[in-house]
């Protein structure tokens, strides 16, 4: 599944995983890789899913450092 | 400021803090607190914030342990 562009505004994908631990370990490496990129999604998690929003807060929408954090994350 | 009790189905609060790393580190000391409980919040955060929603998923709704658990974090 790839990511969905929502309204026009960010990217959205759902993540899913077998308990809380593997969610919670998936958001940490996302998390290292926002640090590294200086770039940080909105994440919401929980038992057995994540869903990763991306967009650019000063323009409130999409540019380019959305579009490669978002492959960034899939190549986690 | 306390837990907001939502529709009558689930505890709400948001955390405040400074920056990506300070709400990731938070998440990851609920995170812990959830493995220990046996009992797992949804959590949305990113950039200076971290919301936590407590329900028992078996009811949809609220029992004591979500009470427990929201005691729990707040102590965190």
């Amino acid at each position: 599944r790839d990511w969905e562009v929502v309204d026009e505004h960010h990217l959205q994908k759902r993540f899913k995983f077998d308990n809380f631990r593997e969610a919670l370990a998936f958001v940490n490496r996302v998390g290292d890789l926002a640090e590294e990129e200086g770039h940080h999604p909105d994440i919401c998690f929980g038992w057995g899913y994540a869903e990763i929003r991306i967009w650019t807060h000063a323009i409130d929408g999409l540019s380019e450092s959305d579009f490669i954090l978002a492959a960034k994350i899939d190549r986690l």
